[in-house]
């Protein structure tokens, strides 16, 4: 049971009404969209302002109560699920967007932006925030910061790192700190905003966050293109990269999940296909029709069966919204679905792809494989049952080994999904102990109770 | 006079031709670009491998001396100005480019490897490493990273943070810290890449270098329009940011850097002209035509009196050659000059270009005035000598007066140098107390003997 007394503190600094204790509130705030055990916090909080915000922090530090900081939980890693009688923060009561700059292209925002709300806002002023993460929808800014999240447009434009221009943060004393700037030149001080952005909520706490923004690309062009074998279409990934094309987005779709895609959008995807990729080609209308012309020559040259190029935008926005609810008509076929993002160089990718298959046949599994090929970011899709023991300690051994490939290959664990707690325990094999080690020394030293989201990231080891 | 039994050690460790403590030696590292007093150091040592370098940082932890490595001293903060007593370690032993991925788009690099040197390397094979600082013909790709380097395409392409992709590094045990990776996506672990990109040296020493590559724009064009109104050139950057068009660079030059300029590279500037913006486009041929027509239209309407576009790829280099040879044409004039880089959102350059002239009025001391206007990074130039105590001690409150300007304006204290020790003192000022004991906590955590590159960025003040 969490203390009374400090439900009290936690009332009078927030209103009775943003403290939430009753059990049906907290087993809604004990899971997030990882496939991990629910954990059940103790207080679940939500603060409308950042000097209540600070006042929460700097209680909880005093109490050695663990705090996690919530977006809408759509964090695939496990980087939402609370602690044991710990609190979560909502930042739905922080979702101002509080300046959009046109002169000077950058915005500032609350942590509790939709992302989507962000882009539209923006664009209706011919501006342009590019990082747009599958759940961009529902997602929050400040959990897009916290995790670095990604994106289809990752391979042009980057990922959310890539826009953070600064932030204010609380320390866990509920001191405001204060990095970056709104000048596109910053080189004050210690670059804490690299440090803060992917650190899951373990280092300190949001309170405002200044985005970069760039124009808005005059034009764009779409286009399927169909492959009747896998390793043509992963191929044909390779050869647009080495052809220094630099599509917006450049997607794959392995037969698995086409027919997934299909049977719920009903777009008129080929479900005969092997492989699909999905292109768009974004700028000037000169050099789009050229790079789009380009793309379709090396698509033909290595064995596309056919090649649509979307005719305008209400066909465009179709193929989009197709590949965008990959997650979704997987998720239908199973009850229990592993989204992995493990990454390679991008002229890994044909390797991979086959690497992924032969994993689904040895470990006998279920692999659907969509992803971001473009750049090298791939999500290979386990389907399964979590209560099959049996089944689930070979999608287990299944994960292990695409880790293994992808890090054989001179990849990662993650493109964009983060650590969490879903990956912490295999870091190691990636960096070494020497780095996290040194990632232990930062942590103890800036949250010495170890209350800011713990366990996360680096695990629970020892300094 | 340094241990002689340390000397032996470090000896052993490198080769007694690369251990230097003759009093030549020592004084030729006491001091780099920035206007500082000179510190002697005890002794110099250079690595020619990874792994005699860790083992020299590790031998300077357990014996307490300060370390402080050094590229080719082109800083312009007093970031490689080392300890009385300590050692300098140059990394000109470590000049290897150790891989040019075409098919990924990436580099690695030794850190003591000159930036032209890769950005050469890298053309040649149709790609391009934008970051471009003034001193990128000598300067050292491990120096840009600890600095953070910006340069004249910081506003289209950004600045040296946004080029690295991961690194290798020493932590002050010697033991090799892994971070980041050769995948355009990452999110494992803390993003230590970010913090270590312009820590200075503080935090760890650069074993190697990931940097990212981009295609190399098919086209360029670059024009010198000329305005016999300051203000009228200062409004003209932020009417060309207002429109939406990027620029690779855009330059601002005064009259006082024009006349010293022209005298020094003969190349044809006007040498009555108030104000000159140097302007180049780059990207798709069409593209570039038709925004170097509106940038064209925009200096007009905005009352250039001429606007010269550069016919050909010779008369092109000599504008920029002209621009970059603006520091050692200043340099000329007297005996010390202090180059500042306070930088403001670039819609505030009309108001910071103005008040830089009414300080240099205040203050009776003349500043020349160029620099990166259209990311809002200028470098007001200061020409005095240093040895006049009178006019030192109006040059100091001039540029206290800058830096109070550029935070009022919502800027920062450095667009591109470094905190250093020349603005370690003014850091409070811009980030507010709870910053830097943030960071003074993670630099105590990571070098708790205070051995890496002390006093730099943070002080010397207490956690």
């Amino acid at each position: 049971m969490f203390p009374r007394t400090l439900i009290k503190e936690f009332q009078s600094i927030l209103g009775k009404e943003n403290v939430f204790a009753n059990e049906a509130d907290l087993v809604t705030y004990s899971y997030d969209a990882a496939v991990l055990d629910p954990v059940v916090p103790g207080v679940v909080l939500r603060s409308q302002t950042g000097e209540a915000l600070g006042k929460v922090v700097k209680l909880c530090n005093e109490n050695g109560i663990p705090l996690t900081v919530r977006g809408t939980g759509t964090n695939l890693s496990g980087g939402t699920i609370p602690l044991p009688e710990g609190a979560v923060v909502l930042t739905n009561g922080m979702n101002r967007i509080l300046e959009i700059n046109e002169q000077d292209m950058y915005a500032v925002v609350q942590p509790g932006v939709i992302t989507a709300k962000l882009a539209g806002s923006v664009e209706a002023k011919g501006l342009f925030y590019p990082p747009d993460p599958g759940s961009q929808t529902v997602s929050t800014l400040g959990g897009n910061v916290a995790e670095n999240a990604g994106g289809l447009r990752g391979l042009k434009y980057g990922v959310t790192r890539d826009y953070v221009m600064g932030l204010q943060f609380f320390d866990v004393n509920g001191d405001l700190v204060k990095t970056g700037s709104r000048t596109v030149k910053c080189a004050t001080g210690y670059n804490l905003t690299g440090l803060m952005v992917g650190s899951e909520g373990t280092l300190g706490v949001f309170n405002e966050i200044i985005l970069k923004l760039i124009p808005l690309p005059a034009s764009q062009k779409a286009m399927v293109a169909v492959f009747n074998e896998m390793d043509r279409a992963s191929e044909t990934v390779a050869a647009i990269i080495a052809s220094h094309i630099v599509p917006a987005t450049l997607e794959f779709m392995d037969n698995f999940t086409i027919r997934a895609v299909e049977d719920f959008s009903h777009v008129g995807l080929p479900t005969d296909a092997a492989a699909l990729l999905l292109v768009e080609v974004d700028g000037h209308p000169v050099q789009v029709d050229e790079e789009a012309q380009k793309v379709k020559d090396i698509c033909r040259k290595m064995g596309a069966t056919s090649i649509r190029v979307a005719k305008d935008a209400e066909e465009r926005d179709k193929v989009w919204e197709a590949r965008r609810s990959a997650l979704s008509a997987l998720a239908k076929l199973k009850p229990t679905l592993v989204l992995e993002d493990a990454t390679v160089p991008r002229s890994k990718i044909p390797e991979m792809v086959r690497a992924i298959q032969d994993i689904a046949k040895e470990y006998d599994i279920s692999i659907g494989t969509f992803g971001h090929a473009g750049d090298g970011n791939l999500h290979p899709t386990i389907l399964t049952d979590r209560r099959n023991e049996k089944e689930w300690e070979r999608v287990e051994s299944a994960i292990a080994a695409i880790f293994d490939k992808a890090l054989g290959l001179g990849g990662t664990l993650s493109g964009e999904h983060g650590t969490g707690i879903a990956k912490s325990c295999f870091l190691e094999k990636e960096t070494g102990r020497a780095t996290i080690v040194y990632s232990q020394r930062i942590k103890a030293a800036l949250d010495p109770n170890n209350i800011l989201n713990p366990g996360k990231i680096i695990g629970t080891g020892p300094v």
